[in-house]
């Protein structure tokens, strides 16, 4: 129980791949946390516990994977606590990384998310990478859903074509997203996507859930993302330089069962897919704690979920940067494009940079915390009013969602 | 951030039974919780947010289990984490829950663990009671540990001997605290295995993992237990009565391969395992911060994680109850017992009520809480000094530790 900030120094992550054979997570996530306390001149001696974000137990077979990392990397002694909430478990790792230091249980914490699948695995149906999506349809209610074949892409194409009768959302409009994130991804030597395609090339990509095409899609990715967060006392105490505050955090999860979300019903309990009102509620309670009132202007860059193209077009919405049903326009307007003004996801977001899953929501964090840093190199963009945003999604229908809005002081 | 304190204010479980055919994972988790909020009169619009604790993902087949509780109890709009650490799943979700409030994120938290298994298993070889061992047995390092054949019983196995070979504590001993905590049991309405047991029954029974025969061993259980947690000022506002306030929590991950614990190295780096380093460090730090100096004399009752009989044995040493190496003294002197100076484990422990896993600790915080509170029924003891000690270990070999230390106002 405190009454000091919080803030993250230091930032690590190794190269998101598609599959990283010579590597187990305990290396990846080794590599990651090297890299960020080194940024900060951290030592483990330095570090008061850990949060760790790794999706799930089939990818690896491998129940509390989290204790081998800690063992790993000599953080014995030290609390070590995992989170897993889906696609959104980076996001909400950071959380409770967060609440680690608040609540003053510790002065130094760090957050790992790491995310690899498949070296344990000798059972024939693991084998190959539509297996891996397989094993993310257990994400599914097993007994409700997932016998209707409900997989990630299903799930969120609902969500996508929901927009598109409400709001008359193109699909060539989701296509200058992945247009746009792919691109981002040539700057970001840590992407595993980086690519030049245009609209045509999206639209023309081969089809995997209407209305998603190939391009439309994040990948599959194996790789580890680690951040270092301090208290204000203990920053003071070990001079450490360019912090960047927690302003605001807010999370919401809405219903999980993707067939009870499809409409409202009359008593308005289940909201209208189109408007992801978990994503409004998040960002509300984000922007209250940070007291941000108007966040196109306030915000300068922001991270946002795009495991689908489409989501980020319902995230411009939901964060307030657009009006809503007016998400399609904003992209078409150059407004989240690196030299508008309000750059989206310039690390190249899930479709360029990867979804490592319980490392995707740390990268994004990760991102700005150097973009306000000015630490972003060749995709760093012009930091204004010091304020930036990470919006982290997961679960069937984006049932989880995080926001988290952090800030550097004026130079 | 907030200044004011952290209590539990309501609190709710299930039966704990070997199998519960007729309920879901989620019907589960609503009985528990209903109850807890039952109790204090709160209602779903007075929770500001959730933390599950839920085992793992093999039990069900199912990843992120919790985004189904959550719809199902109605909690959709608000935040909701899950935590997963092994058998310790339950106590760092109980520190999650507090930091969820101390960090001032919530005033006020519904905490909720639950464990089910095999409703939704289809493979042929998690058809029965010995497969969900195995199941568990995915908790040792898949790559180096389980191709050799460890279990949760043979890994915790390898820290009763060492005890018995450094201290000379004996099968009869540990028996005692067999027969005591089967018989706390009896007094438990939701206990599972309440049972009137002798030293002989438990030394006669059949052989597990040497030293551990069947009474030396808890079993596996269903259940769901729930608390309320809330901020001072919440708690003032909506005048509920009885809070057991927070004191201290303490937590410590060691070596998590048992070949590595197996004896300490000449750097110091792996501790005996005799002596379950980690235990005596979440004990410490959980007393630093509750200001307790004399545990034996300052803690009324204690509920200790004894998935098996000789653990209970080191944590009596770890919580510093008695000396290192005296804890089969402790048990035989009687100090442990009902009647005793510091009664351990009333409900029964994972022994006698149960071990439901990501349900456990959340079992054993309920248990100290209505104890201070005076509402422990046939099994009250006698509050003195108004505090009491709650320990959830997990992991293989024990590698997470935590301690929760709740205190209640003198009347």
């Amino acid at each position: 129980m405190r009454s000091d900030r919080v803030a993250v120094v230091g930032v690590g992550q190794t190269k998101f791949e598609a599959r990283n054979p010579d590597k187990t997570y305990y290396e990846l996530a080794f590599e990651s946390t090297k890299m960020a306390l080194e940024e900060c001149n951290v030592g483990v001696k330095d570090v008061d516990s850990v949060v760790y974000g790794i999706y799930n137990d089939l990818f690896e077979r491998q129940i509390m994977p989290d204790t081998y990392v800690h063992d790993y990397l000599g953080f014995f002694g030290k609390p070590g606590t995992r989170i897993t909430t889906g696609g959104a478990t980076g996001g909400y790792a950071f959380r409770a990384a967060y609440s680690e230091i608040a609540s003053g249980l510790s002065d130094s914490t760090v957050l790992i998310g790491v995310e690899k699948a498949l070296d344990c695995f000798d059972w024939a149906q693991f084998k190959s990478t539509p297996e891996v999506l397989k094993s993310i349809a257990y994400s599914a209610d097993m007994t409700w859903e997932f016998p209707l074949g409900v997989s990630a892409a299903s799930s969120y194409a609902i969500l996508a074509t929901a927009h598109m009768e409400k709001y008359g959302t193109r699909e060539d409009q989701a296509a200058l997203v992945s247009v746009k994130n792919h691109s981002n991804a040539l700057n970001n030597p840590y992407a595993q996507s980086p690519m030049k395609l245009t609209v045509d090339d999206v639209l023309s990509s081969r089809m995997i859930s209407y209305p998603f095409k190939l391009y439309d899609c994040s990948l599959y990715t194996e790789g580890s993302s680690s951040l270092v967060l301090m208290s204000e006392s203990k920053i003071r105490e070990l001079g450490i330089e360019d912090p960047v505050w927690v302003l605001g955090i807010g999370s919401s999860n809405d219903k999980s069962f993707t067939g009870m979300r499809s409409k409202d019903d009359r008593l308005g309990r289940y909201g209208d897919i189109a408007d992801l009102r978990n994503h409004y509620e998040a960002a509300r309670m984000a922007y209250r704690m940070a007291g941000i009132t108007n966040p196109l202007k306030e915000i300068d860059v922001a991270e946002l979920h795009d495991a689908f193209s489409f989501t980020e077009i319902q995230a411009y919405e939901a964060m307030g940067f657009a009006e809503k049903g007016k998400g399609g326009k904003f992209i078409e307007d150059g407004v989240a494009t690196m030299d508008g003004d309000l750059p989206v996801s310039p690390s190249g977001g899930l479709l360029g940079a990867g979804h490592a899953v319980g490392a995707t929501g740390v990268m994004q964090i990760g991102e700005i915390a150097n973009q306000l840093r000015g630490r972003a190199g060749k995709r760093q963009v012009e930091i204004k009013s010091g304020k930036a945003l990470a919006h982290s999604i997961g679960g069937p229908g984006s049932s989880y969602a995080t926001v988290t809005v952090l800030g550097c002081e004026a130079k």
